[in-house]
């Protein structure tokens, strides 16, 4: 691709609610950008506001020296980067992966990269959409740490926090998976609790500020949890898992006496029973940690 | 029992962690105090701080006015309450049943004292035995309105938080259920997190910072999702089902790849699949709720 078509400082390609949220974020601190999506007519509104759109994603990769790819998950981001087009036109340029997908695809892709001359960095976006361009947005990222540097004005003007988490290329995605885990585990058991409470009579609006409570509790106990792993101690001494798991029987039997399925919390009983199985019982709840990873 | 037992103004039953954290918050907030527990030796450190000894419940009991249980659930809570000469014991006293448990067992209990003619007020706590005596506790409570004024100055010892949910003796049970439900999830999501951390060499220690932010994001979702639910908006706008049930499948893979046992996130991802099915993929995670709970 001819140098003339090299009119922005970013390309983004993928223009779901996060990819419009981070060509929306480069807009307004004044970046240069070129967008694309598979679906066409999602990039009105960023046209409005400056975006140059792109009617191929070859021909927005020629646009910029920097290429953002932020699609639902990897199947997708290979569908946009791999065709002959897309990776001849992203020779020596750098594709940061904001796609979330585990650490084996971003690995895969990164191999690809290599072998196609593309320089590329992996990372991820543990925040929503709407905290891009603002203090409280994080990214994480993986891969050459100079490339990084290079290129860490313009992701900056994502706003937050853009950690780099080592050279290793499955690094970010890894801690991504992890971190997805907790969310989406929580988001879960909001989602069921909502759903026993309304079969309880209690509204969605009566039980959110308590649950934001337990939100609030959670935190601290996260840091103590990751201390009791990493020194071994696993203290039951405040809140034994004998006592977690009265709780979980509780919740799985009140649901099912809805008709609620309990499916996860049953997830959640069963591997904290098989830690009492097998003789944890007077041990912190963070002893589930070590049964679930024993080898 | 007669009057010359009663030289406290409240008796704790059971002196786990929680039972433990209460007592000591009694008598640092100078209430006279007696305990008692199953398992003798438990009060050595509470009596040492001035709290009476009873050596056996129904001693106990007939020690002071208002009786605080907590215990491990209601059958704990029955083997301690229902013996003849406990219940006789009990006969015009206020018991306050902190035990966790579910709705149906809070009415049980509610219907047996009423019985008895036992005034009855039914508990959670919803914050670890730390913030006891603290401004930081949360104690929700449902039974006769009355009764909780009649006995709220001494509660109020305990410190925090203390909200009357209703005169219906099951509410506070309910809630309790619910919250625990989002609180055990989400401890669940995060021993799993941790464990897939580790097998992909990072330290509890290390992802924790990130965790906590992930906590951080939690709260205000809360509250969006109760008006989405409330309301019956659903919006998938800024994060369509389909992104999230991509993102949960990647954990079950990542964990799984490194032999971890997934369960809990096949449960959610189960769950979020089959809301998928039923049509409901470009809605917000929300729309889970309302398959849950369908009739
Ligand atoms: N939304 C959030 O709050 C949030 C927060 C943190 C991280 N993330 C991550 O950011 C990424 C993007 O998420 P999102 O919220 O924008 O929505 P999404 O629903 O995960 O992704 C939608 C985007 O993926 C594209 N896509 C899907 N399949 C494709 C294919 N086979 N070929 C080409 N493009 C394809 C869509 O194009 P079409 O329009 O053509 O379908 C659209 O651009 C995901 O990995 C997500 O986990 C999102
Ligand atoms: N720890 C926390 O952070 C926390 C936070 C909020 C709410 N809670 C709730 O508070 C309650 C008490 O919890 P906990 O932390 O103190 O520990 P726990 O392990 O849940 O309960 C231990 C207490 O239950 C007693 N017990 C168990 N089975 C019994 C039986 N059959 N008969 C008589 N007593 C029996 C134990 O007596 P022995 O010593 O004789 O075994 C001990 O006093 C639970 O419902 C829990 O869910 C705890």
């Amino acid at each position: 691709m001819s140098r003339h078509f090299e009119q922005s400082a970013v390309t983004v390609l993928g223009l779901g609610p996060m990819g419009r949220a981070l060509a929306g974020a480069l807009l307004d601190a004044g970046v240069r950008t070129t967008v694309w999506n598979r679906t066409p007519g999602r990039d009105g509104e960023l046209v409005e506001r400056g975006a140059v759109s792109a009617r191929t994603a070859a021909e927005a990769v020629a646009a910029s020296p920097l290429i953002v790819v932020c699609v639902v998950n990897y199947d997708a981001a290979d569908a946009v980067l791999r065709p002959a087009a897309v990776a001849g036109a992203l020779k020596g340029r750098t594709v940061v992966n904001l796609t979330a997908d585990t650490p084996d695809r971003a690995r895969d892709t990164a191999n690809w990269a290599a072998a196609h001359g593309i320089r590329y960095l992996d990372g991820a976006i543990m925040t929503p959409t709407t905290t891009i361009g603002t203090p409280a947005a994080v990214f994480i990222l993986s891969g050459p740490a100079g490339l990084h540097q290079e290129h860490r004005p313009v992701l900056e003007a994502l706003g937050g926090t853009h950690t780099h988490l080592g050279e290793e290329i499955g690094r970010a995605a890894a801690y991504d998976v992890a971190l997805l885990d907790v969310f989406w585990t929580a988001m879960a058991g909001y989602a069921h609790a909502l759903a026993v409470a309304r079969a309880e009579g209690i509204t969605a609006r009566e039980l959110a500020p308590f649950a934001k409570g337990i939100g609030a509790i959670l935190p601290p106990l996260f840091d103590q949890y990751a201390e009791d792993l990493d020194d071994g101690t696993f203290s039951g001494e405040l809140n034994p898992i004998t006592s977690a798991v009265s709780s979980m029987a509780h919740i799985v039997h009140a649901s099912e006496a809805h008709g609620i399925d309990a499916g996860v919390m049953r997830g959640a009983e069963g591997m904290t029973r098989r830690a009492i199985g097998l003789g944890h019982g007077d041990d912190g709840f963070s002893r589930i940690v070590e049964v679930l990873g024993r080898r």
